[in-house]
């Protein structure tokens, strides 16, 4: 379970958290919308990330709170954090400093595409 | 445990699911780039989603597979899918037919920003 936590109550009530206590953040260029990763928080996670304005997270394999950039120096300025509609994932929109991906492309999506195989796919059916 | 699933054994070994055999899906909007919601695939659901073009999901609410729009109409065809680099999230670009949240906004996440209250945030420091 999530740590105690100093983030405010009435954002914490509208968190609908996973058995390890966590929600999904996505993380968008502001500006350019690019998805640049997908990462967890905690509610301590995100307290630290509204009230530093540097995007943190929980490192699910390490257990650990992760202020991105901390050793890379690839850091996220939070412009703005939404949560979704039914408080199982935030968006948070950064302004990225180099590479976000730890491979050091752009974007941890960068160059791994999947075979979309269906026929017609760009025509509704 | 995700049920059995024909997707191809060489993306099913790359995929780093949760606990409950899911990983993460961002769904983006082709062209715009607006962050439209976050789901959930199992196996299946990503074979379904890369051989129909049709995003689908698996409920965790209602534990069974759910093709976006087959009630409500708002069809999500699907441009392209990218597995991020460590297996746990996908990024879904669609084309989406009429508003994504099911509450009748866009995107999932329209009007329900958090207050960000770090003292210069846009500055790096």
């Amino acid at each position: 379970m999530a740590p105690p936590s100093a983030l405010d109550p009435a954002i914490a009530d509208r968190l609908r958290r996973d058995p390890a206590g966590l929600v999904a953040a996505v993380v968008q260029q502001y500006g350019s919308g690019e998805v640049l990763m997908l990462a967890w928080m905690n509610d301590e996670a995100l307290h630290r990330t509204l009230t530093t304005g540097r995007a943190t997270y929980w490192s699910r394999s390490r257990q650990e709170y992760w202020v991105k950039g901390a050793t890379s120096g690839n850091v996220q300025h939070v412009r703005s954090v939404a949560l979704d509609c039914d408080g199982d994932a935030l968006l948070v929109t950064v302004d990225q400093t180099g590479p976000a991906c730890h491979t050091g492309t752009r974007t941890c999506f960068t160059g791994r595409e999947l075979p979309v195989t269906a026929p017609g796919q760009d025509q509704p059916s």
